[in-house]
């Protein structure tokens, strides 16, 4: 049982790389701290489909295609792609990759899904059950409140704490020849639930789940966080920043110095009206793509804790009264840049 | 890239075990056909709980623990559980198995999540990232009826070709020690989509998916039908069996002698008004339990390729005017009786 690692820890070696990343999103996230980064910027909500269920699978498509381009793959070339988003049934990746007519295997960790995808293609590929798989995730800001809270045209307000959902789609290409990037281990998260109820302040109900698994991957490893770059999560926000932290220390750990969240990466918060910051599987799908991942390969950073994090919720969870439980999927990343 | 066979499957040898299986089902599975095999059934459809989704979520967990207590091991025994279930954002999961407070990976296969959770599982298990882990899938009429179709009191009419959701939840633990059958291979499905629109004809949409998987296992292993004991589709139905046996038959393959069909198996067509046959994760989850396993441990089957099927919608890709693509994951099964 060589590749496990204490309690919750899978360990790859030197096996499995990220041989590309592609990302694409809508116009408030091109107009935000990384929009120049970011592979396309569609200034069309709709992207010319009747609806933003099809909007959103036509982008998972894009980033998936986008991916293999770099990568120079063809889809023929993929052994089997990971995928989810957080409609209901999954529908935004059934119909956005069918087109690629290869072997899926779908998923749902919420707003944690590319940590699940990214964990599982990681599995796979190390295991030797394919030489190139994919990770892809999407969302929607149009799809998700539609799905979640309101009609847009309604135009509820929203308190400070609600998170805003990320237009766009993340998709990886997972390898065995070597880039500038590898998949080093990941931490299986398990679901936490400390009975918080407010759908709008999901970044309080997912802290406690990111606090479980970066301690458990700490302790896995016997690490201290200043052995890492960065330890980023998936969109907890501003709220959910706090309390991660706070909960951190509470258990022995001080992250501040090494803490990002990719909900807080993607807008500006003073001047793009997002409440406490983005989320969605698109939010640490997109801002990985075309901000962390350049960062390993140019060795800017050489060890990051990828933490995407869900809120396991749906609208009829919410009106039968039950808590909103978090997970936390973890992917541990290197640099491969400047070695031999 | 040993582990990998033809275009979609994988091989994994003698190296994984179905450990323990466990199936509860309610009140009119228990009285069909194969009542007496499955482990436990629920008069009551509520459980006990406030709602069909907690219900649902509570079969989870009892089906969950008594795999475990079959296997004679403690949730903390097992590396990582594999989950998924029918409802919007996989909810019946989450909150089902939350209580064993293990490494989570929540699926969507639709009605395919069984396949799909073993197939990730044994994957797991093979790659040797866990001593156990659980696949665990559920579903429930009531719960299935209000989040596809309509208000249970409204008593729609179902046309001849619709299925019926059935009520349990199905429960295996996967692992290294010798057991009475052995998961050798499994194919990976990809997203088939035929145009087809009819949500109350999911045997029609899905057949076409379990074509290509089934086609693709055979040439991935250069093998005929005659050479498996059974091969045994998730909730084709009556109508689906009828469409799956011509779409082979064009491919050059003639399975009837091999079919079952488990969505025909759990109900008694002329007494149980169910129409064409039972559907949702728990129809393959609990026949897998109760009455294929078994066959294998005894030794009555040798070879069986076990494929769930799922029909990839939702309501709103319903409404929207939406084709209903189908997905099978292929898992192949092996008798371990009389061997050495």
């Amino acid at each position: 049982m060589s590749q496990t690692k204490g309690m919750q820890s899978l360990v790859f070696e030197n096996k499995v790389y990220v041989v590309s990343a592609a990302s694409i999103v809508g116009k408030l996230e091109g107009e935000g701290p990384l929009g120049k980064y970011f592979d396309k910027v569609e200034e069309d909500p709709m992207l010319g489909q009747d609806s933003w269920e099809e909007a959103e699978s036509r982008m998972q498509l894009s980033a998936a295609r986008m991916a293999l381009d770099k990568a120079g793959l063809q889809p023929e070339d993929i052994r089997m792609i990971f995928t989810g988003d957080l409609l209901a049934q999954s529908i935004a990746s059934s119909f956005g990759i069918v087109e690629l007519e290869r072997p899926v295997y779908g998923l749902f960790g919420a707003c944690s899904t590319m940590g699940e995808a990214l964990s599982l293609g990681a599995m796979a590929v190390n295991a030797g059950y394919g030489e190139h798989v994919m990770a892809v995730t999407s969302s929607h800001f149009g799809s998700a409140e539609k799905e979640f809270r309101f009609p847009l045209a309604y135009g509820n307000q929203r308190p400070p704490s609600a998170t805003w959902t990320v237009t766009g789609s993340g998709a990886c290409v997972l390898g065995l020849e070597k880039s500038g990037a590898r998949i080093a281990a990941v931490t299986s998260g398990r679901i936490v639930d400390y009975g918080l109820k407010d759908s709008q302040n999901m970044g309080a109900c997912m802290a406690p789940a990111a606090c479980d698994t970066i301690c458990r991957h700490l302790m896995d490893f016997e690490r201290q966080p200043s052995e890492y770059d960065r330890i980023i999560t998936g969109d907890l926000g501003k709220v959910g920043k706090v309390i991660l932290l706070e909960l951190l220390r509470q258990q022995g750990y001080d992250i501040e110095k090494q803490h990002l969240d990719c909900g807080m990466l993607i807008y500006d918060e003073n001047n793009q009206d997002t409440g406490a910051g983005g989320s969605g599987c698109a939010c640490s799908a997109t801002v990985f793509a075309a901000h962390i991942l350049p960062k390993l390969e140019q060795g800017e950073w050489r060890r990051v804790l990828f933490v995407p994090t869900g809120a396991l919720m749906s609208k009829v969870s919410f009106y039968e009264g039950q808590t909103v439980p978090g997970i936390a999927q973890a992917v541990l990343l290197e640099s491969t840049a400047k070695e031999a």
